[in-house]
């Protein structure tokens, strides 16, 4: 492409190399003359071999070269200018980005939820992006819309929906919830889609106060308003309260409001609960309430015969948003919105009929067109990584990697127990493991106020430490009456035994003097 | 990862080879012992290498292996299965996927408004799916937090927003329309946000018949509901009519609703057109509206001196939708919303302030986090790809490159024009060309209803062929009164004259006997 570059520098008449000028425009010429791109894109994919698929991943290295803000800015060579520049400083960009990006596959990358990915996974990206499919028509994604199919039934199949049901993959969690959302009320008042929330009863949803923020944007983007979020107490573990939901529900109803949807979480992002869904399904039930289940981090727990029993009532679901892209690291985005219904509601809430896409008049099998049922157009094919990996894998490789992330949290979790100047918050039911670091100059103090402000300052000071020295990154927060504590996250099936001491170690290490 | 699968089989004492199980779950065991992954890793490569980079984009090759949805189900080894396979089938999946997936990048492929990708930005894509970083906080992604500042900036200094703004990646132009669509409304009702519509007086928005149909699909989705979009007539070449729009208002406040909100397109889907915005600033201006751009795909005519005029007025815009993976091809999703407010509306209309990611006793500068601008949680790096090959193409590359495109649009349609059975539908504006092909039996048929009816035949039969024959790939439609037509988008800078007369030429082979 440097070649191309050059090429427009040169006079108008350029006879004899196959290259015609009009109006200073360059008319003619093809990537095939282009031996620069290969050369380009070769060094790229054996700096990407070597720099993370070989290195990154591996404990020796750091997870994280932090830099603020300020030093990263003037390390960079950031700006846009007019002219273009050599391959050899392209790929030098590639290499910094790698260099100061976080190792998300790094065995000590506890951070998120959701750890880099998995390298079948990665060359299933590797693959879509290159041949850049996109999701509207069968003519335009043959392989992806059958792949989509055949993944989101499996998907079904684990949740128990016997009779199958509907689905769609969007660009995250947060996306299929609003999917949810905008079902359930479209269910209940179809007028909603054309005449809007206008002429509508004020309508009133439910979701617990563990649950993921996104319940929150989703109501307000989708002009149902914060406030017409019904927040449900959750019990100690973190469970939504079913008799504080039924509460909740009447209360509604006594305030002239139209209770329409209850939001179930399975796996909060704080402390891994699940509600309890086969009672919340009862109380929707018996109100004729949408059963929304939030499986984005915890769906992945059906896959496991040993630990499938906390999503127990999930085949009562009338919808169910799961995100293999975390516990499955089948990488960013991967988001399944999986609905019961078999009637088309999911189509007919959504579409448009696009003239220029969703012809009638077309030769084939328009089932086969997906893409009227998204809320986007043009749509990435997230489901083929993950059906890449399932297929190399196998759905038992798929459990044990579940079952060990499960395993390695209970290891963990004995290890706090065991260990001085180390607080469990709880007992764990997925592989969120919360705990408090207790510095040995606090360990005397006995529990007041004066004892968690003091808490309160140690792990963002360890967080600090553990980035500025690249060693560990796990997150932090405080929660409710909770002082700051440690959200450890373990998903990974590569991460053993060593690297959960070394984890407690490395925070006593780091915090042992504060 | 084979090798893992095989040693699971193993009894649970394994001592000697460094694994160790526990409750049959192994503990130990990274990555580093797995040469497969490796080899797996760098075979796909060279797969990916071969078959797209080197050959999917040749002339020579086929644009597409057309399977029906029945036969390609059959060809494909779809199935997800308790165990796992060997790579080499993993390979051969890869093959299959690449093999019969549409060549986006192919010189013949004229069918959407995006075509593949460019090279630098393919190698962004994988250096950032190979990372994994997710665009929540400075701290999970400090390279791309920086980048997409920078991408934005430049963005909105070719908008002429010579103040700057605000601005955030979205997966698509969909949703960027969403985004101006609820800070529009929040920015005039910031109740809305706790309250809901139900709060609000009847909303309305205007945009003309030419617009994207996610227009319509973000009202729905938004609650204002479709029947809440005026939509506005527009002339013969496809551009909204002021007076029409001020017509439109009127009649919205007479019914007691209140106007928010226009939406103006540049770059409109079927035909290329670009609405007035200079005069539609003016009407915005006078009623007190919010003006939205939708240039995801027109925008790039920014970038050329000669064309920018086509976007006169944009510098007056509240926000704009503009998305670099669409006629820059830096690869979907890549689409960048747009707003000039310098007060936070962005976060203010979206923020939730999760804890547990947007700590505020983090030890560097907030103003870094960027995430809770958006409505979605985990975010991709959407902007690296477009800055790499901003980068390496440099400014001027990317002018020549929409010049190009203008250039080749201009040639095909006086191709149009000179060819026997060829009739341009209007002049294009930008590069969308529509026109019929009337086979020469038909070529003596006088205008009339008997003939627009055999002629909507034609496109879809010839279309039909053209998949079968994986010759081309041109889109075609019907549109208001007129009877289906081809339309032919130009965007690949790597496309020449040559490439336009096949263009008339197969067409004309392939619907001759019609």
């Amino acid at each position: 492409m440097q070649g191309l570059k050059e090429k427009t520098t040169m006079p108008a008449s350029t006879e004899g190399n196959g290259w015609s000028h009009v109006d200073t425009v360059q008319l003619n010429g093809s990537k095939e003359d282009l031996p620069e791109t290969d050369s380009f894109v070769q060094q790229a994919m054996t700096l990407i071999m070597d720099e993370v698929v070989r290195k990154a991943g591996h404990a020796s290295g750091k997870v994280c070269e932090w830099r603020s803000p300020e030093d990263l800015t003037k390390l960079l060579d950031l700006e846009l200018g007019e002219a273009g520049e050599a391959p050899a400083q392209t790929l030098q960009h590639c290499r910094d980005a790698i260099h100061y990006s976080v190792k998300t596959n790094h065995p000590h990358f506890f951070n998120q939820l959701y750890v880099g990915l998995d390298h079948y996974a990665m060359v299933g990206s590797f693959v879509t992006e290159a041949t850049q499919p996109s999701l509207y028509t069968y003519e335009m994604a043959p392989v992806h819309c059958l792949i989509e199919k055949v993944v989101l039934g499996k998907m079904m199949e684990m949740m128990g929906w016997v009779e199958g049901g509907d689905g769609i993959f969007n660009p995250g969690g947060s996306m299929s919830n609003m999917y949810a959302m905008n079902l359930a009320r479209f269910q209940r008042f179809p007028e909603v889609k054309e005449q809007g929330l206008s002429a509508c009863p004020r309508l009133i949803l439910f979701t617990s106060e563990e649950c993921h923020y996104s319940v929150a944007k989703a109501a307000a983007f989708l002009g149902i308003g914060t406030k017409n979020v019904y927040v449900v107490p959750a019990d100690q573990s973190g469970k939504m309260i079913p008799k504080e939901l039924e509460k909740q529900i009447r209360t509604a109803i006594s305030e002239g409001a139209v209770p329409f949807m209850v939001n179930a979480t399975a796996g909060t992002t704080v402390l891994g609960s699940f509600d309890p869904i086969e009672e919340l399904a009862d109380v929707c039930e018996e109100h004729n309430l949408w059963l929304h289940v939030d499986a984005c981090w915890g769906g992945a727990a059906v896959l496991s015969n040993k630990h499938k029993h906390l999503l127990k009532g999930v085949h009562r679901a009338h919808s169910v948003a799961w995100n293999p892209h975390k516990m499955l690291m089948a990488g960013q985005q991967c988001s399944a919105f999986l609905v019961r219904d078999k009637t088309g509601l999911l189509q007919r809430c959504h579409s448009a009929c696009a003239s220029y896409l969703f012809q009638k008049d077309k030769f084939y099998d328009i089932s086969c067109d997906t893409g009227d049922k998204s809320v986007q157009c043009g749509r990435k094919a997230d489901a083929f990584r993950f059906w890449l990996m399932w297929k190399a894998l196998g759905t038992r490789e798929l459990e044990r990697r579940v079952d060990h992330a499960l395993e390695m949290a209970r290891y963990l979790t004995e290890g706090i127990k065991k260990r001085d100047g180390f607080r469990l918050l709880m007992e764990p039911e997925y592989t969120n493991v919360c705990f408090w670091y207790i510095p040995p100059s606090m360990r005397k103090i006995p529990d007041s106020p004066e004892f968690w402000q003091k808490v309160e300052a140690v792990a963002p000071k360890i967080k600090e430490r553990m980035m500025k020295t690249g060693s560990l990154m796990v997150g932090y927060q405080s929660h409710g009456i909770n002082a700051n504590f440690f959200r450890m996250i373990i998903i990974s099936p590569w991460v053993s035994t060593k690297d959960m001491d070394f984890v407690l170690d490395e925070i006593h290490r780091l915090g042992a003097d504060l």
